[in-house]
């Protein structure tokens, strides 16, 4: 029983939260006369003791004492003698354990805002580098149309800038209070509890006791969340190592998070993007278990509920190391632009601007100029050559409307630079969208 | 082939929004003189009259069509001709069935709220009329205080509330019209984002072209958010199931969401709450299932993203019958207040009452209160009586300090009108927060 | 990078199965010739030392050394010198982890073995007990028939049955040695598999290189056996707890599994209970996110398999929890039988018998059986009494068939014992089954 | 009500289980005269006939009539008159919906065993077609050692044989019938339960009848199966994108699962790939629904469980799909084996080789092999040619002990010949293992 009932091995995790909670505590119960000033004090000066003592020399794991709450409290009471017991007045280890709870989760957010802008900042600044660089745009990992290393990167600053705001949704959503509402069904003693939300950091208290100590939404933002964001990590992971492998060459990983071998001093595994690939599905089955365990809970608090910690403690150690392995790989790859280039003139990757041209050159309706370039293509295929080196008598031969302006929109760069509408691919376009990237990211002095 | 690709099973839902899109491209390309007036005239009134069709017939199901976006093009071709052709010039499929689902998904996402709403507004009245009824409010599963049923009702009226900011973020998220990205690189066509954007409601278009082809994020969002309020349904369900149970007695559902049996017609099972709470599990499934597939997925458009559709249209299906179950249940449900009463009075819930007050009155310590309290419910017990009925020479016997007082604090209906603090189940407070969230909700005049 | 990349905090659980899958891969490669028998025997030296060490002191934490496999083979060079190096020929890091961890799971798969065959003992021995015990059957948590409480906790004997199965059935298919695999081609060292694989315990090597480096499906297979075993769990924690609330008082569990109150000493939550229905979740989360991990990719070895320990090691270390507590609540539980007899008495539970002996006896058709019934229901109802106690005038009134003799069917005894049917509840049917339980668990002699 | 409650919108699918199993009922009932024979035929002919019209019309979808099991009664008592009524003696709708699901179940089992079978053959005929074609070993997708395309395509064949394990071992788990187990406590009627087991192709009925009636182990292990061999499905998915992309182009798939481009005739998606790749997300999200929905459900039949049909069925229906379309595709890919050839002598993929010949031709240890190795791979790489090309003096220099025969195993195939060992790639040994599988699935006569 002891090993299925103590949670002190993980909610130890909370130590800094808990004393905070208690310190509010008792300065409010002061306040309010529900305590002296004095027996606030020697609490106040205790708590701050255990701190100290935890700070220096981590904190104690007896299972006996069972949970964090009771580990701070027994080592108070040492400290401080009975008055100590004057602490828990007015409250409960439901309120409080959701107070700490919300209190972390509330951190980590922010640790994960700071780890998603600080990888921001880096696709940013390698997208300002790359905003000409011209690499193959891929559907179906089929080459479709030319595309700027930049706009790629910029893909995932745009991904990443959704997953902000769900971290700050979050944060807004989980800005109420729990601690007051004791047990379950608030208390008799006159609380105010706007003050120790106050201290807290906490915009109001929660306005349902029993909705407080069963509430775990919190955890589970953070999860789903930090779910998403690890989904787009993944994509971002995929690709890099794609573009790393011998076919691709597009990319060096940087070698403080790549592994080599003795035997092939050049090959390079890149272990940083495959673990981030891999922790995405740990943070997905994280999330699966608190998920699971929530599930069809009666109100109000059950023990159940003690598995909230583990899966969000790990979720997010994950999530960070992610975020800063991710802005490592980032910061440090070594592009290999005339690669990217070399493959996006492979397969004709600029039909799409040939068929455009008619369109709009011609006016001939869409579904028309696609056949006209579907000839070209092939004829291009056959002659083993691009379709800008098609001749002008090979045009015409196909169709009698195509003439020797064509030849210039079958370029690469030609075919980004007219990628001009708001979003797209075109150098300009992608200069733009950096510019207000490093204004809304506060780089700009 | 056939089978595996075509997506017009379920891609059918989409007409509505296919055509809204399409008609909003093509008056954005009359005006920026990409494609004339008359063009456009005729295509609008084309799609029109497939609106037309379609509402009258349903969508034709033709798989060698494969999906809404060629099956509405080629209605629309029979019907005006050649000229059709021009509606896909600068738009791709891409684009185009980002566009449709995120249209889809915003409009169920305003559904949710709906139900949400009206399921809160239920609450609100159910909890208005029952702020005085007393129930035994459970920890474990364990009775351990006394509390209102209109604080439990309410309970479900804040998870609810966070569930709404949920959705209600969801829709500020989604609000960039990914119409203008075409196939992963924007076009070369001089397009107005901003007035497809407009003409379909949303607030902008999206910024970066490979990121829009390549988002499922507002799916997903929809999905997160509908599985947690699935778990707030499911936890309301499991107490409905729970109270209407022998053991309990403590509700009579309506006949209308329950079914009986011919042979026992006093029996009556509680399969919608049934029903709602196993439905959780696949809205929970749904969203794992999309997580899953966009799990490692390089950019940009890839064909798993075509199973993104059916977990959404599944998990939208059963949410919102799980509210409109939900709701018909509390409005409908017949809650037997004596016998939830009577099941207070039991296991000495007003315990925590007694020591408050000795704590309160008497200035004991906390854990020395705890003490004295539970050598009186150890006396109650032997002597099979409440604590209330305990004789003043019984208290008197077991601590000196607890006099004539204290047991006025130990009846129900003291207990639950001591508990005043913020949040908590006094009656009084109920009232205040029925009040307000009759406000909150606009049900006042 | 570091820290990303560091598996030696969770991986230094495999030691054991490191340290034997190189000595039975040296003594073969002594065995074949391919390193001297006194470097064999100088390494085998070593390893056992090396084994001590970590047997008396625990493994040591060096991020370094970075793995278990690493942080072996650092120590024995030091120990043993250069020919520390032989160790390793003719053997990758990917052969060598498929083999530890496969080894391990193994183990863990045979401690899950014994936990259930434990539980199931203490449920055929409680079934024993109160093979005679009737308590309400619920269907829909709604009384419906009679049952025995033996019948009841046998049906648990027979989830877990299939549990042991599908354990088994993993142990069967995971009987398959890696080692010889190496990086992911085979090796041109002339090894003999066949003999390492039998001084594992395996019955034979695995038959393709690239897919034994790849293959975590014996780590799936342990997880999904452990949810489904988890879930059957979950099921019996919820029924433990449901029964353990004031409104069903059908169990008091152990102290030993409960937690009590200063200040409710009569008051007990089933702690135990509650976190074997918690940790079912994550144990699910565990599975999820292997699943995830594995998704989509490609062969041969990849980094993200580094992910699958966690799951795998939480998962066990869970399950076995769950196990050993619901052994242990089993065993101590103090059953109220007269509690559940009273409760199967509520309802009219034996209503179906009624109608059954219309069919029987009076060969009416089941139909119009259950429509008499009905009547006879509510005629009780009315009269506040049970179906047994209607009168004889009462019953003719209803249906003139019915006679004396039907009052003998409608007894809880009778009813339960007339379900004699095979697999039924009747008292000696469940004695034969816990005979038959006890003859497959070995507890007889 | 009527929305969330029917079910025959999608359990009309068991509308052959239904009927079979009644006829095996009414059979039984006959033999142990509990209806009389006569009755028996008139109820049996009216099945058939029953069956007759749904095979050719189609199953009606009356709300009204909620489930597959009234709306077949309904239909059989409309043909036959009140003597349908007799069917449904000592049955439930819980014990025949067990029933009728499990048949089900059990021939999708079968279903998968047959597609398996069937990919196994493609994969095991392509495997001989290409023992001897060299394509580059990947581990973190980074070129590691020459392997052969016939050991890697067997590769799958070996993870599909654990598939087809993991299903054989389901049948002969659910391999006992759930009819006679009626509403959850079994029956007074004497049934002989062996009997329709047999008829229904069971070996023998389930032991105890509450956990007959609350069991969907049987559904799970399905799922469970489907979505391991999904996840094999998806990493061969993801190498036939990868292959098929242009950077690679190790593949050509078949026209007939992939789609084209008007406008890029060249380009060929992957479209069944991915949705291969795809369809895993949501057979593993249903599986995630079950388990969720199971979760802590109480004994016996809960009407949650309704909700276990809508995840099999649409497991089941995509996990043909892939197994078809994956069998398609192998069948019908062309590969390129000089292109695969031409990668596998990039990046010095026979270094390997080099470092096992010093090992095993100059006793060198293992480690400083791999030193040796090293320089040698840089040396060549400042050369800019392969290992092979080496002067004599080049290797010379590096390490004296090296000699001209060095050159012979630096090849790529006397690399592959040389990875002889049990499972190793050597053409030889897929050969072999060619044989065997041919022999395991019956392909030699």
């Amino acid at each position: 029983m002891r090993e299925i009932n103590a949670s002190i091995p993980f909610d130890k995790a909370l130590w800094r939260q808990d004393i905070a909670g208690s310190r509010a505590h008792v300065a409010m119960l002061a306040k309010q006369g529900i305590v002296s000033a004095e027996d606030a004090k020697a609490i106040d000066d205790g708590l701050q003791q255990v701190a100290a003592e935890y700070e220096r020399d981590g904190v104690p794991e007896d299972w006996d004492l069972e949970d964090i709450h009771m580990t701070v409290e027994a080592r108070l009471t040492e400290l401080i003698g009975p008055v100590a017991g004057r602490l828990h007045t007015a409250r409960s280890r439901n309120d409080q354990v959701a107070t700490d709870f919300k209190l972390w989760v509330r951190e980590a957010t922010n640790c994960a805002l700071d780890g998603i802008a600080a990888l921001q900042r880096a696709l940013v600044v390698r997208a300002g580098e790359h905003a000409d660089s011209v690499m193959p745009g891929f559907t179906h990992l089929q080459t479709a149309q030319p595309v700027t290393l930049g706009h790629h990167l910029l893909a995932y600053y745009e991904m990443l800038r959704r997953d902000a705001s769900r971290f700050g949704d979050n944060l807004a959503r989980a800005d109420e209070c729990p601690l007051g509402a004791a047990a379950l069904a608030g208390t008799g003693f006159d609380l105010d509890r706007t003050m120790t939300a106050d201290a807290l950091g906490f915009a109001r208290p929660t306005a349902n006791s029993l909705d407080t100590v069963s509430d775990r939404d919190f955890a589970l933002d953070y999860l789903q969340a930090a779910s998403q964001c690890a989904l787009h990590l993944s994509r971002l992971a995929e690709e890099l190592i794609l573009w790393a492998s011998q076919p691709f060459g597009f990319v060096r990983l940087p070698d403080s998070l790549s592994t080599g071998s003795s035997i092939m001093p050049q090959k390079k595994n890149p272990d940083a993007a495959e673990l981030v690939r891999g922790h995405a599905g740990r943070i997905v089955g994280a999330t699966t278990a608190l998920i699971v365990t929530m599930k069809g809970l009666p109100l109000a608090y059950s023990k159940d509920m003690q598995d909230d910690k583990p899966p969000v403690f790990e979720a997010a150690g994950l999530l960070d190391l992610c975020l800063a392995a991710m802005e490592g790989m980032i910061a440090g790859a070594d592009f290999n632009a005339e690669r990217m280039r070399h493959a996006a003139g492979l397969g004709h990757a600029t039909a799409t601007d040939l068929a455009d041209w008619l369109v709009r050159e011609a006016d001939i309706p869409f579904r028309e100029a696609h056949h006209i370039t579907g000839a070209a293509v092939k004829l291009a295929d056959r002659k083993e050559c691009t379709l800008e080196d098609l001749s002008l008598d090979d045009l015409k031969g196909i169709d009698a409307r195509l003439d020797e302006r064509v030849r210039a929109v079958l370029t690469l760069d030609a075919s980004v630079a007219a990628r001009a509408s708001y979003g797209g691919t075109a150098p300009d376009r992608v200069r733009e969208q950096v510019a207000a990237a490093r204004r809304a990211l506060g780089m700009e002095e």
